[in-house]
């Protein structure tokens, strides 16, 4: 029964599952295995080629799972590596940046959208490019934060350093008068209270999770694929190095879904 | 003679060296001294904190020095520093950055313009609010070349790897339909030739070094401070660390001006 294939849902770390909790709520009946590439992290360093090499594994790896589509929980690979790949599998691939870009041409109200990303997402462009072909009027700031990937890693999702960091990145983005932040990096949501105190309640916060995992379940219902059995889901956790933000940060936002996590090496 | 003071110039390392050559053959008769700060090389990732303070010590530096005027021949201080420092001291101190706003605003001619740059100088959005400020319908697209500077510094001015690199962060600028393309950090210059390989002839380059020194021709001129003397104007350099690049990499750019190079720490 392909209904009853899992979902696969990857990225460099804990950041997919802020997407994964936004799947659980849509879609429970779905089982899904869930890939956190820990041993290469922080993604927003690495070099095209490197990127690809990446997905190229891990796509492969859930292929061999039996997967019935793929959610690119990443904004690095949805902005870099997913245009190129998509075409090349015969299963939906589906990733964040549409989703985001999508959600924040619809939401901003002065046409100043702000994106905060990877530095390799920033550097595609991938947003700018996305939101300008839906209203090539708005005006997109993208900005890189490097720095918060390893403090979400580390569990410091607040706290001084986190606070500076948050207030360092968005300044610019506030001096440009933006109304609409895309957290355009699936880690991001884990610090929405810290980056919601320092930008106040003006401005519309825009987590592509939601609408992504809205147009996944459009895809799936349109190739009757959507689980509809009454059967459990199974939901798998792998990663590549280390582990233990899983079980410390990832519990914290999505509680006992993670009962394990298996590590295993892709190269 | 307040004439006869050298015009201080200032940057992470040899990327200043660029706007060097300008002024010499611009302003032949103004002596200089020069400051690399190769000690905190690269600037493109430190934070704000930090670049404030290599700012404040360089530029105690140079006013113990008795300069008459300082550029700062650095992408990322123009950006981030200088906007906050230069009201603090009683001489002219000039960036790069307006300048090169004001030339890519002037020549562009579909509206489109890319920036180059390091990550500190993209995220403060800087070259997108001095752009804007000129003309607000333009288009910028900012993007971040970490890889960079540290090719620079170690001499590597082509092979593949640096072909590599200008490939990787230029082509999503060229997918935007760019016409005009600045090099925002004072190293990239030395790139110049395998970024027109790369990029055609179609596209103009921005060099803020001749805008920067044309404005500080005018400013001295302005307060009477141009060096009018038939004295021989001296040359001076200092580096906080590593001084090999000026030596290898320096005198291909300017040659026998550089004589010798001092080692100083300002910590």
């Amino acid at each position: 029964m392909d209904k009853l294939k899992p979902i696969g849902i990857f990225d460099s770390g804990i950041g997919g599952l802020t997407v994964v909790k936004t799947l659980i709520e849509k879609l429970p009946q779905e089982s899904f295995i869930y890939f956190g590439d820990t041993a290469h992290l922080p993604y927003g360093d690495k070099t095209r080629d490197q990127l690809f090499g990446y997905a190229y594994s891990i796509i492969d790896f859930m292929r061999k799972k039996h997967v019935k589509a793929i959610i690119v929980a990443c904004g690095t690979h949805s902005a870099v590596t997913l245009p190129s790949i998509t075409e090349e599998y015969d299963f939906p691939i589906l990733g964040v940046v549409k989703a985001g870009a999508k959600s924040a041409a619809r939401l901003t109200r002065n046409g100043k959208i702000g994106v905060i990303a990877t530095q390799a997402t920033v550097n595609s462009l991938a947003y700018t490019k996305n939101i300008k072909e839906i209203n090539c009027h708005l005006d997109i700031y993208e900005v890189a934060c490097p720095r918060f990937v390893p403090l979400i890693e580390a569990g410091r999702l607040e706290g001084e350093e986190t606070r500076k960091a948050v207030e360092e990145y968005i300044s610019p983005l506030l001096r440009r008068n933006i109304d609409t932040l895309v957290l355009g990096c699936t880690h991001y949501p884990f610090l929405t209270p810290v980056i919601r105190e320092f930008i106040g309640d003006k401005i519309i916060l825009v987590d592509p999770a939601w609408e992504t995992v809205e147009e996944m379940k459009d895809i799936l219902k349109g190739q009757d694929l959507l689980s509809d059995s009454g059967i459990l889901p199974e939901h798998k956790f792998y990663v590549s190095g280390d582990d233990s933000s899983f079980y410390e940060v990832g519990k914290r936002l999505i509680g006992d879904v993670i009962d394990r996590v298996e590590r295993i090496n892709l190269d």
